[in-house]
């Protein structure tokens, strides 16, 4: 048995291409002490990922070109060499963008595969939306009555951060590519609102949807999208960075016109990266359990097949190309 | 006896000019009901006023084409009207750009002439140092041994900032437009370093002068030396965004390149004004005031002489001309 692995192949400048990775067949991983050997049953693909590719400083190390791509998978373990797990048990943890891993015991959470179906658990029960709930909770802080706008809404972090924010009895805007999305975001998703940024006039509308100004925008994208709606931020508004998707393939980084009104408006700023409120997981993941068992919180997963169709997959995801959470399945389970 | 007067003769575009501003004899105003009649004895300038010279909104109203210039003075009670004031004490408060001014009592705060010479309740025991305290301890928050940097250094709030850091055990690096600003802000003010903004480099200097990154910026002036900081920030780093006053004179606000620095270092930015946050006044001119009689609390004022010559000290600051707080002597005592 061979071990299949996306590798980066090259540093992409501006959009990836496909080839910027190859998919390589690796020898199988074995456990060493403590650790233990997981078969990856799904990827996560999120953009993060995109700002790992490129050589510049940022908060976690580059991906070495020829090394594993980095990401999230949810498996199986096979075989344990740590007390902590049993051969069965179904894991999430940053293994890479691989059919089989070895890890340390301690890095991997339990996840319950009767709780949700086991894509969930990198989606709306994983990373993206304790990143929602962490940013909207923490960072933004919310108060009911106040109008929430959100970036990128129909994706993974976007979707859950306008959900919250609906339950924390806010009004939601949400911001996304396209009439199909904004559909789903006002239809599905529950938002009160979706402006497509691919229209013209998104200032205009941001303002004539948020009359009592935006109190806090959930940004993930940056950009023209940032600009337009910092041209409607209500007196002492919160912006929770929490992306800027935007800005991940260009070297010339968009000149934005409108930040005097951080100024004006003594406005709060917070970049946050989820991997730094490790304490607050628990407590966010019992809440969404909560939520989504009760059925208050509505997700769609964009599955691609087989990992050789990963590079694709991202590609399109970075694109705009693709609603909900982006995931890869790697084996039949 | 009239009242000497500079009024709004028109909106500036770009750098404001001298014909901007009008300077007229107004009849000398009469005090209300709970109104006192104070002859203006020292005017200060600041570069919010520029702001307020644009139509553009602002937390504040725009001062009207016609209407007399916004700003604060030092000033005597002639005429009182209200139990609050006695005439010969002292005020300081929002009368304007005038040499006489009727306000009601309430919105004047009396200064002590023996506690430290009057000019220096608009600076150095005034609006300007509230500033500073609120923004540093308030906004920023910091720890010793973190490093501070503070732009417009040698400037009125620049200058206090940097030394309240210093006082709460900090490394403090200035930046300044000079080699004579910078030798001030380093031999008199007492910080660490102070860097010349006009020499080639300033990115490239504040990464050598900041080895661990910059903890805090205490930015007064946006732009370029924003971005210059915003590639040394440390993680976790704190903005206290107090002014942008290379932006306040230019329709084309400037191109920012490293504001990814947010996300990347997990960026706390807080736009703040000073008077959002009387309820911190007390406190803070009470502790300005233990550090000036303490001599911890270096000042330097630029006088101006005479009502007429206000304009072109305005003007002279916003270039960055001058150093320390500038202020206008109205009337001889």
């Amino acid at each position: 048995m061979r071990n299949r692995q996306v590798r980066l192949a090259r540093r992409p400048h501006g959009a990836v291409r496909e080839d910027d990775f190859s998919v390589v067949d690796a020898p199988m991983p074995a456990p060493g002490p403590d650790e233990v050997l997981i078969e990856c049953l799904w990827l996560s693909l999120d953009p993060y990922q995109r700002m790992r590719m490129n050589d510049a400083p940022s908060y976690a190390p580059s991906v070495a070109v020829g090394e594993v791509m980095v990401g999230e998978t949810v498996g199986r373990v096979i075989e344990s060499r740590s007390p902590r797990l049993a051969p069965g048990d179904h894991v999430a943890g940053p293994t890479g963008w691989q059919c089989f891993a070895a890890m340390p015991a301690r890095r991997l959470r339990t996840v319950d595969p009767g709780l949700a179906p086991l894509p969930a658990h990198l989606g709306v029960l994983g990373m993206p939306a304790v990143t929602a709930w962490v940013g909207l909770t923490h960072m933004a802080v919310p108060t009911a009555g106040e109008t929430v706008v959100v970036s990128a809404a129909s994706g993974a972090v976007g979707s859950v951060a306008g959900q919250i924010a609906r339950l924390r009895g806010c009004r939601v805007i949400g911001i996304a590519g396209g009439a199909t999305k904004c559909a789903h975001v006002v239809d599905d998703l529950g938002f009160d609102a979706c402006l497509d940024y691919k229209l013209p006039g998104l200032a205009r509308r941001v303002a004539t949807a948020a009359p009592q100004g935006v109190h806090i925008y959930f940004d993930n994208v940056g950009g023209p999208v940032l600009d337009a709606v910092l041209a409607t931020l209500a007196p002492f508004a919160r912006i929770a960075l929490c992306g800027q998707v935007s800005q991940y393939q260009t070297d010339v980084p968009y000149p934005l016109q409108n930040l005097r009104s951080l100024l004006v408006n003594r406005v709060r700023v917070q970049g946050f990266i989820v991997s730094d409120h490790m304490p607050l997981w628990p407590q966010a993941l019992a809440e969404l359990t909560g939520w989504f068992h009760a059925g208050q919180l509505s997700h769609r997963e964009s599955v691609a097949d087989g990992i050789d169709s990963a590079p694709r997959a991202f590609i399109a995801m970075l694109a705009g190309d693709k609603v909900g959470k982006q995931v890869v399945r790697l084996a039949l389970q």
